[in-house]
């Protein structure tokens, strides 16, 4: 069965220690996984990349940093508490608990029409028999922790579900602090945990994940405008750093399948290539209209509106939320990067060489620096050019191997720029910089090296 | 009664939107505060120089980020659910539970001397009536949490206490993938919880709360030197960014105190200034000894060891370990570089300027631009100036009130420069650069602004 090509991204994401499996020593868990050296800076890079666009770049946004456990009283006001449930069914074979809408899914699938008789007509996944079903229960994807010395209702609190309550229970807050007036924004990165009963897709679909979200704050008439100015922004971003416009597809998703609180959302997909489904969702956009202000005005009894001192008008601002999945953005500019190329080798016939042609803002190493051999002279004047970029950039030094098969180490995990430190470089102090996607290269003197860098890797 | 530096710093932090209480629309928590926009901006530069610092800048450091929940076999395996315990017994007058070492230290603080029939004759914190007890029972400060659809035994997760454990439980995939050898170490930045039973002192004692941890592998016999160069190595860089040594000093934990995987701890504190108690742990360095990595080994059958070619040997490393308090360490810097100092005022007389002297790498605004006067020809100039800065930095732009206010506004959060664009300006394409500390102004043309800054906030 040949490889898919999202079979072999993640086969180098787990080789090359973009990511680990949680707990892997322990049977591993499928609900989060690590990442590992490559992983972290790449993830790193793309919070930068996001901030430094939609946060530090704007004059109407700024950040915050919200807790992952709030009190109670904000999930119930959020709505959370009653309607973030999925209904769930137990086989009274197994007692085990599936949902019922990926049963009836499942089903259809595989049989082209839903079942005539409902759940009756559908086999227990797991012994292959005609199932035996309770109704469909309601199951919280909320997960519960307990705070203080007593696991009682007084001490139950909920991990956040999505970073977006912390920005509107701190409205006022930021108001006030910041002296900001609608439209403006507020940008947060953070983890959210979900419940979800089926995780799967590698690092897609994760009980822990990490969001990048925008609660844009607008007068209620300009709320349409905004919107479209949001998904307009949010696509050029994923664009500018390398996703393509034919993996990218927009979802207007329709009444009946929206969140409680969205009066309208658009939510970009990509083309992750997963089986059965080729595309996933990425981001989303929508528009929550006032229904979170409202919410938590109502509840906590604090207003959480905006005074219009120039028309005297008091009023709940609209919100616009662009709410990005981190490391679902992860995958998918690992996998748009992902290339394998044919090139000459040096007897003449060619190699199959893997590159990833990331974004170098977004490459987890900026430059190798290589002495030809392991070598006395050499390896000290590499590690000492290496040493000295480090103070701007993620600098690797390797000196194990085959210089071959050092470039296509690191071609491999994306990094721009491999600098070479050969027999000439101890007279003439200079380097050999091979570009990644080119395999060109040229020399620089290592006084000028710094400055090539800066200018080649600008933005990173 | 005199307010204290302390409490001036935790208002001045409120007022000025660095942090709030969590939840505080509802009542508020002391479980754990949320990071308002300077706040976020000040703790991201922390987190970022102490990457650069240790992580990137290191050719013997990689970086880690493991996940908040992980298996409870990794929590059985590392001690923490036998032994991350804390003993607490029940008031039989109110039923709440108090940690029986914290009512003995309060009384002997009180009293000059331990209580001579020890419980029995403590008071009751909320009644004042003599106490009467309940014998100490432990209570585990791990928080827990349930995955999948059952709140069973099999769905039962900790919070991770520390972030340390990801990274032993990840020690042979990143030996494996990143190639590394002892000594080398592995940093992660990342959020953990403890349930505490005392939260207080502001930010310093959280439920919720952020780490910068370092686990360093060495061989067993080159331990106590790396310890001492790690303690060395951390203090410095406390100091490099603006902590004086009088206010650092270093606690030497004895037998018996020690966390109970430690052969030797130092603990940094800093000089907070907390009524009763002036010194708190800032962070601790810690000699691991072979605990985890064997403990673990033990646990999951795997061998976290490493083979040590040249010597044909292998072994268990022992572990390094420097732990940074991330929440801690902001209050220190801020704590570290509030002031206030008379200054010279229009009238003749002097003023109280208030002035955050923080290290220009760590201040959360790095310049703001302010026109001179809210102006139809001066505002938009200032705001393009303003809008071509902020593709390398955090910028500001001010037009409310007079222009000595807004100094002053900036002083107080740390702002190492305000650019004022005055009439003058419209003629000679310059601006008016005043730096923070010395308050001293000088003309810089508009197309140098952005290399004054560079050279201004180099590593920023």
């Amino acid at each position: 069965m040949p490889t898919s090509r999202l079979d072999q991204v993640i086969n180098l994401a787990k080789r090359r220690g973009f990511v680990f499996q949680a707990g892997e020593i322990y049977g591993g868990s499928r609900s989060s996984w690590d990442y590992g050296p490559l992983g972290v800076a790449l993830k790193e890079n793309i919070k930068r990349q996001w901030w430094k666009t939609f946060v530090q770049g704007r004059d109407d946004m700024v950040g915050l940093d919200s807790s992952i456990i709030l009190p109670q009283k904000v999930w119930h006001a959020s709505g959370h508490v009653a309607t973030f449930t999925d209904p769930l069914v137990e086989s009274l074979h197994t007692h085990k608990r599936y949902r019922a809408d990926h049963l009836i899914e499942a089903y259809e699938a595989k049989h082209g029409h839903p079942p005539e008789n409902g759940l009756a007509d559908i086999k227990d996944p797991e012994t292959g028999q005609p199932g035996s079903w309770t109704e469909p229960r309601s199951f919280s994807g909320l997960m519960k922790t307990y705070l203080g010395p007593v696991d009682d209702e007084e001490g139950l609190h909920y991990l956040r579900p999505e970073t977006a309550q912390g920005i509107f229970v701190n409205f006022n807050n930021v108001v006030t602090t910041a002296r900001r007036k609608p439209p403006f924004g507020i940008g947060q990165i953070g983890k959210s945990f979900r419940n979800e009963i089926t995780p799967g897709n590698f690092i897609f679909r994760t009980r822990e994940f990490e969001q990048m979200e925008i609660e844009f704050f607008v007068p209620p008439a300009d709320a349409p405008e905004w919107f479209d100015r949001w998904v307009a922004d949010c696509e050029a971003w994923f664009h500018d750093l390398g996703l393509k416009a034919e993996n990218i597809r927009h979802l207007d998703v329709p009444d009946g399948e929206r969140a409680h609180y969205s009066a309208r959302t658009i939510d970009l997909e990509y083309r992750f290539g997963f089986q059965g489904s080729e595309w996933g969702e990425l981001m989303g956009v929508a528009n929550r209209t006032d229904y979170d202000l409202s919410t938590h005005s109502e509840a906590s009894g604090k207003k959480l509106e905006y005074f219009d001192q120039a028309a005297n008008e008091r009023y709940t601002p609209f919100v616009i939320e662009p709410s990005f999945g981190l490391t679902r953005s992860l995958m998918a500019f690992l996998i748009e990067a992902y290339d394998e190329e044919e090139v000459p080798n040096s007897k003449g016939g060619t190699d199959t060489r893997t590159v990833l042609r990331l974004d170098p803002r977004l490459a987890p190493v900026k430059a190798a620096v290589l002495p030809l051999s392991r070598n006395e002279q050499l390896s000290p004047l590499a590690r000492e050019v290496a040493q000295s970029l480090r103070k701007h950039w993620a600098i690797e030094f390797d000196d194990a191997g085959a210089i071959g098969r050092r470039y296509r180490r690191q071609d491999e995990v994306g990094t721009p720029f491999c600098i070479t430190v050969d027999f000439d470089s101890l007279e003439d102090q200079a380097v050999t910089v091979r570009e990644r996607d080119t395999m060109q290269q040229q020399r620089v003197p290592i006084a000028e090296l710094e400055g090539f860098l800066a200018q080649a890797l600008v933005g990173a």
